[in-house]
């Protein structure tokens, strides 16, 4: 397994980390002057943007782009909709790739409102990902479906498992060992850590070269917000070591990109104590 | 599928549901009253109870018991304390059967303190589990494994998907036709919903005849407590009429019983309006 120790090159820091408290300008010379490798910006920092001037800006910085957060959840109530979901995720990966980001991080969505029916929402998912996919070979960015926690299954993403998305990769993109994949899966500790099923699940992943992005925080005990309660790596019970050492093993060798949701801890500090803090913990407890 | 209209004497109230607001002698009855036809109690109603006595006071109220609730956690940091824990289900399992219940509810425990290695506590649950099913046996009551929702992993259940329980059962018992199973499952909407392998694993667990118990609640949008915030049937996102569909066809035949935690809307009501609302949204929306 690669040491992180005074290797935060290897290390990427996600954005909405920091909690969105300044403009990706003066996020993007934070995050170079903490020492990470890389950064993964959301689209709502690019409104108003030309996103390959902003990534040109990171370059400039020393910096790569580990992925560009998130898609448009894909699911809806009306056929309309659903399209019109497409079109605005179509818009997100020419942006992805004018900034030159590794992967597309496609959270698919959950639940269309009124709807009880999780098996139309994941055949929507299917159907969306194949359109999106055409697209992206296209604009040369890679699709990273992220499987997300069961608990948002029904208002934030239906592909729940990492098993349930590489069916689906192996499902739209068969494997040929002639080509690279451009449908994978971003696994992030917080989602996965839980399943039973995660270290042959990682293997069977890497083997089928669909690893594009590793993305890591902590489970806290207690939880006290579904959404916005992520911990710093080593506050909480996920074995950080354990996945990482998995994840290379299976032939990961991307970015370790910190992602943490605290409403109530971290967004609260300032940005450079935030970016201190997750270098060290970096090389200390991942 | 069974109708369940004017049919409550197909349908069960686990007690949490009413907020433990009166003791196990007056729920009994109001349980009965309301037209239930089975009743599963909770270990801490019968603290200085004789559960035979209580067991014959349910039977005379006219009700079954379909699940006594719920096992000591297994996992300890400890041998000594994992002992202990094994021991404190022996006694509860003396309850069940004294009770005549139709099946002892497994909750199995997540992380010992300070603890990341999940698979340690899998390991011990499988030990522990082997261990009581032995005692379960002589005391004539089977033992029902409750998979709980990945949001509980670290602190209430390392056992999270409906496979995981059945891959457990089938190590502990292998399926022989020629008896019953005492190792089985209780299934929980609010804990397994979510999963893409569900109709897939419950036909499974019907085939081994490891179908034991069936609990509905609802899962609502948004979900504001991790433990506290079930839903009423019918207020929430989960395929409910669907998932008993399922469950039917696979050959359960017990009691549908609704059990829901409730700490700021259901458990702040009037015992007989909880029970007359269960009543209602199990005909209407189950």
């Amino acid at each position: 397994m690669r040491t992180l120790r005074g290797r935060l090159d290897l290390c990427a820091l996600n954005t909405a980390t920091l909690g969105y408290q300044c403009a990706i300008e003066q996020t993007i010379e934070a995050v170079a002057r903490a020492g990470f490798g890389a950064i993964a910006p959301w689209r709502r920092e690019l409104e108003d943007r030309d996103a390959a001037r902003i990534g040109q800006r990171i370059r400039d910085a020393g910096l790569k782009v580990s992925g560009y957060c998130r898609s448009t959840y894909l699911p809806a109530a009306t056929r309309e909709r659903f399209l019109a979901n497409i079109e605005d995720n179509r818009r997100a990966l020419d942006q992805a790739a004018a900034l030159g980001a590794a992967c597309f991080v496609m959270v698919v969505g959950g639940l269309p409102e009124g709807s009880r029916d999780l098996g139309a929402a994941r055949r929507q998912v299917q159907e969306g990902t194949a359109l999106l996919l055409e697209y992206a070979r296209g604009a040369g960015v890679a699709l990273a479906l992220e499987p997300l926690h069961p608990m948002y299954a029904a208002d934030r993403s239906c592909l729940n498992t990492l098993a349930q998305a590489l069916d689906l990769c192996e499902a739209l993109e068969p494997a040929d060992a002639a080509r690279t994949p451009m449908l994978g899966v971003a696994l992030d500790v917080y989602h996965c850590w839980w399943d039973p099923e995660l270290p042959m699940q990682i293997a069977r992943a890497g083997r089928a070269r669909r690893l594009l992005a590793y993305h890591v925080c902590d489970w806290l005990v207690p939880t006290r917000d579904l959404l916005l309660d992520r911990g710093m790596m080593g506050d909480g019970v996920i074995d950080l070591a354990g996945i990482r050492h998995q994840m290379e093993q299976a032939g990961y060798g991307g970015a370790v990109e910190v992602e943490i949701f605290s409403g109530d801890n971290w967004w609260k500090r300032p940005v450079n104590e935030i970016l201190a803090v997750c270098g060290e913990r970096l090389q200390s407890s991942c």
